[in-house]
């Protein structure tokens, strides 16, 4: 995201300072347990979308601030309650904000910020644009469901799988792109690019993280290796693992779904059997195709020079991330 | 709300036909949980407010039917997460749903239903509507928060009570009775009678509730007599009485707090207290208190007189209310 972020960096300090007076309350806890989350250094990427997209959309007005910030204060509201639903303890490198105040917090300041990012798109006074932000957030709910659901669930189709990270995940970059559209009263065709934009770098985005569970070079942006494998989720790489391997391994797999301590120190060999049976490799081919369908669709998107290489960049490192 | 629920016995048809269609989801658990706790037997005061209200307004569209579910769906989805934080093994006379399908699913689905509340609201193209209904999201979750800061603190003013109340119960009944004046375009005082007459009403309610807590004559409702007392809830008889009692009854009180324990055997002790320090007395003439402000609120109001007279009684048979 380098480039684009040093590109707007501007807009994003008036989205921060936006984001800082809506947190605000008399209620010192409010912002304070939002405070923790928001300035743990997380990388703002779907503000930045939102910012970036209005920049391609040629949008002179002031409105995609707001916009930028409901999308950021949705996330952070859905990262307080994963982290309840998951009993999380860490979240941005830190101890989470659940060890700190309490899962009741985490639920109730959840639900501000949710609450807020509503106010914050009424300012829009753009009907369209709530729609697809309020349809979005009912989508990712449900995405999150389907993940509750599915934990555990080692027979899940792929199918599945990209019907959650696509709610849970691509649904919100998608819906931070494609409003820009209907602020910038451009065309349906070009709100559809927008949005195909946003859903494939979300997609692509997920199952990089996916993949870099078992793959990530080093302990960088808080990302642990194994966190996923060691909480017994489900993504990607583990269930494509688990329908190539022999019937023995499967029971082992199985196995290991069902003993948490066994995780720790299978962890290698996880690792070694998803190189073998190139889950690494196909997977590294999912991400690429659907960086490319986000290029196509950045392709067909009009805007200035400097915007469609920045977003040329973050698709070319999302490609080979390896953090 | 007898009389008035008859009156809209059929309007509320239509907002229960809504209220299904927008529970629905592809994931059964979403419905299954949600049809849990809305079949219940629930009262459906506040979007029967919102038909009333629209009523007295002389609104002749159907975007009241959106409205009354959204109020209706926030309502429910703030159950489901205040059972969270209390933890509460039980709703409306049966089992909490966190008991049947967890806190994870409760936290979620709660979320799922709050963003289907601002689906329906966009249905109602009335920025106004959202404008008021977002904001009330925030401070209904803004008195939650504080609820859970003030839990256990016997030298809450009698203040800061009225400030939780204020916000997580009669900002939703308000704003179930205001956004009808902007729906039917009324003027600005018109939609500020409406305001008062809700938020005048739900502090009765919950001043009634609070009372009734300690003084319910029966099990009706699905309300057990001594819940809030036994879970060592800080409400306005308890605060009162502390204020009043002897140095000595407040250490026994004090300790009431810390012992969960204790607190069973202590109740008959707890509301003859009630009782001599006039505590009960006081907070009827409260509740009374409120119920008139509401009455000025609609008699400053137009609308049918059948409607008038249901509002009526139902401020009467609340001032009276023994369950």
């Amino acid at each position: 995201m380098d480039t684009l972020s040093i590109l707007f960096s501007d807009e994003m300090k008036t989205v921060e300072a936006l984001l800082s007076k809506n947190i605000s309350s008399g209620i010192a806890l409010i912002p304070d347990l939002s405070h923790y989350l928001l300035d743990a250094g997380g990388k703002r990427i779907r503000p930045l979308l939102t910012l970036a997209c209005a920049g391609l959309m040629g949008y002179e007005g002031e409105l995609h601030y707001p916009l930028a910030a409901a999308v950021e204060c949705i996330h952070t509201a859905t990262l307080l309650h994963d982290d309840v639903v998951d009993q999380a303890e860490e979240r941005r490198g830190k101890a989470s904000a659940r060890l700190v105040w309490g899962n009741s917090a985490n639920v109730l300041v959840g639900d501000f910020l949710f609450s807020r990012a509503f106010q914050l798109m009424v300012e829009t006074k753009t009907l369209k644009v709530l729609e697809i932000l309020a349809r979005a957030s009912s989508r990712i709910a449900e995405g999150e469901v389907l993940q509750l659901l599915s934990l555990k669930n080692l027979t899940m189709t792929e199918e599945h799988y990209f019907n959650i990270i696509e709610r849970k995940t691509a649904e919100l970059f998608a819906a931070a792109c494609e409003v820009t559209g209907y602020l910038a009263q451009k065309p349906q065709d070009t709100c559809d690019h927008l949005r195909r934009l946003g859903l494939h770098l979300g997609l692509a985005f997920q199952l990089q993280d996916d993949l870099l569970d078992y793959t990530a070079a080093g302990g960088s942006l808080g990302k642990t290796i194994g966190k996923d494998f060691l909480e017994g989720k489900v993504t990607w790489p583990w269930l494509t693992l688990y329908q190539r391997v022999s019937p023995s391994e499967k029971t082992w797999m199985q196995g290991l779904m069902d003993n948490e301590d066994q995780r720790p120190s299978a962890l290698p060999q996880m690792i070694q059997l998803m190189h073998s049976h190139t889950v690494v490799s196909d997977m590294e081919s999912l991400v690429i195709h659907h960086t490319q369908r986000a290029e196509e669709a950045l392709h067909a998107l009009a805007g200035p020079k400097a915007i469609h290489d920045a977003f040329g960049d973050i698709l070319q490192s999302l490609a080979h991330r390896q953090h």
